[in-house]
C-alpha cells in the first residue's frame, strides 16, 4: 500500500501518522521530543523510531512521501542536516508552526491566531503561508498569555508608584509576592512560563485593571489579523490555550472558524503536497 | 577638628570626602567598590578604607557624624548589618538613589529625573524624598537607555511583520544584526547595558522611527515628572547619561535646574541632618 507520513515533532514529543491515498489515516505513533537544533541525533532517531511504528501499526506499506513539521527547523542548515540521514526521497521539511496552519486551516485561505504561552499570527493564501509575530516575550509575543502575565504585574507596580489608580487583583498581586521588590525580584528570573502563569485569572477578571490589559491584548490580536487579512474577508481561526478566550471575545468581528485538524494533519497534507 | 564624613559607595567605587562644619570639604578619597548587599564584608573594609583616606587628607579630625549612599542598601537587613561594624555613633545608611537626589536638590524642594541605562524618578519635600519607578527592565525603566534600545528593536521586528513602515534605521539594525531572526537572539541573550548600546544613535535620529520612540519616551518623562510634581510648579532636575537630552527636549515644559551637587555631597549632606 502506498502511504503518506506525517510526522509532528516538539520539545515534549514526536507524533506520526500514515494516510492512504485516500487521506485516511491507516496507522498512528508518538515517541520522545525532536527538536532538530537542539538534538539533530536524538530528533532523526526518534522521528525513524515514530515512523516505523505508525507503518507497522498500519500493517505496512511503502511511504510515497514524508511532510514533517520539527521545532528547530528555522535553525540555519537544521533541515539539510536531517535530510540527509532520512530515508525518504520526497520530503518537505517546515517549522511546526507551518504544519499548525496547515492543519488547522486546511487546503482553505485564512488567518491562524495561535495565543499560548507565547503568541504568533499567519496567513494562508492558495497555499502559501506567512507568518508574523511570534518574536518571543522580550521583543513582542504580544497578547500571549506571559505578555498578559507580564503587563499585569507592570500595571501593579504603576499603581504603586501612583500613575494610576490600585485596583483588587493587583493589590493582591503585589501583596502575594511579598511587596513591590518582590514583584521586581519574581520579573528577574521569570521564564515567560512563569508570567503566562499569571493569566488564567486575569483573562476571565472585571477587574479593571485585568480589563486594561485584556482590552489591550484584544487591540494587538486585532492590529495583527487585520494587517494578515488586508483587505479580504478571510475566516480566522484561534488556536493555542487562550485561544478560545479571544474567540470569544472577537466573536462578531470576522468569519471565526473551528480548526480543521491538527499539526499532524498538516504535516499529512505537507506530505501531499511534495508527493 | 570636628568633620562630616560622607560616603558614596556602588558597584564599581567608593568615594568618600569629609567637610567641616561651614560645608568646606577638606579631604577626599576613592577606593574600590562598596555593595553592601551582593559583598558586605568587603564593603565595610572599603568604606573604612576610603573614611581613613579622606580623613588622613584633612590632615586628621574627630567624625562627628557620616551619611552613606550604598548600592545594596535597600536589601532587607543590609544596612543593619552594615552598622553594627562600623564606629561612628552618628550614621544614616540609605541608597546611594537617595543621596544623589539629595546632592541634585541639596536643600531644596523639587524633583530629579536620572535617566542611564535605567530610569528612576523622586522627588523631595520640605527634606523627606519620594521615589517612583526604577523597576528594572523588564517591568518598568521607561525612557531609559536600555528602554529606548529596546524599542527601537521591537520597532524593527514590528515593520518587517508589516505593522509599521520600515525605516532607514530600522533596516539598518536589522540588517547589523544578521535579520530578523539575529534581533530576537540578540534580545534573548542581551542585558540591559547591551540594549542601552544602542540609544546613542537613537537620542539625535531624525529617522521616523526614532522619533517615534524618542516622543513615546518623553512622554513617560513628563507623566512621571507630572505624578511627583502634582500641583507644585518644583524644579527639575535631570541626571544621568541620557539626563540632558531630556533636559533639552523638554525645556520650556518646567523649570529646569542644573545639579546642586553630586551623590556624595548628598551623603554630607545626610551626616550633617544626623548630627
Amino acid at each position: 500500500m502506498q502511504l503518506f507520513l506525517g510526522i509532528d515533532g516538539g520539545g515534549t514529543g514526536c507524533r506520526a501518522a500514515v494516510a492512504d491515498a485516500a487521506g485516511v489515516i491507516r496507522g498512528r505513533a508518538a515517541v520522545g521530543p525532536a527538536n532538530i537544533a537542539s538534538d539533530p541525533v536524538g530528533a532523526a532517531a526518534n522521528i525513524m523510531a515514530a515512523a516505523e511504528a505508525a507503518l507497522a501499526a498500519a500493517g505496512g506499506g511503502v511511504v510515497v512521501a514524508a511532510g514533517l513539521g520539527l521545532a528547530g527547523a528555522n535553525a540555519a542548515g537544521a533541515p539539510e542536516r536531517l535530510r540527509a540521514v532520512l530515508p525518504w526521497s520526497r520530503m518537505a521539511v517546515v517549522t511546526d508552526a507551518i504544519t499548525a496552519v496547515k492543519g488547522a486551516l486546511g487546503d482553505g485561505d485564512g488567518v491562524v491566531a495561535a495565543l499560548g504561552t507565547g503568541s504568533v499570527f499567519a496567513v494562508q493564501r492558495a497555499g502559501a503561508i506567512r507568518q508574523i509575530g511570534g518574536r518571543g516575550l522580550v521583543l513582542g509575543d504580544e497578547a500571549s498569555g506571559a505578555w498578559i502575565g507580564r503587563a499585569m504585574l507592570t500595571a501593579a507596580l504603576r499603581a504603586v508608584d501612583g500613575f494610576t489608580a490600585m485596583t483588587p487583583l493587583l493589590a493582591g498581586l503585589v501583596d502575594e509576592m511579598g511587596g513591590p521588590d518582590g514583584v521586581v525580584a519574581f520579573s528577574l528570573r521569570a521564564r515567560p512560563a512563569d508570567f503566562a502563569a499569571l493569566a488564567p485569572r486575569v483573562v476571565e477578571s472585571d477587574d479593571p485593571a485585568a480589563v486594561a490589559v485584556m482590552d489591550r491584548a484584544e487591540a494587538d490580536v486585532a492590529e495583527a489579523v487585520a494587517v494578515l487579512r488586508g483587505a479580504q474577508d478571510l475566516p480566522v481561526v484561534f488556536l493555542g490555550g487562550l485561544g478560545t478566550v479571544f474567540a470569544q471575545r472577537m466573536a462578531g468581528r470576522f468569519p471565526i472558524r473551528a480548526p480543521a485538524g491538527t499539526a499532524l494533519h498538516g504535516a499529512l497534507l505537507l506530505a501531499r503536497e511534495v508527493a
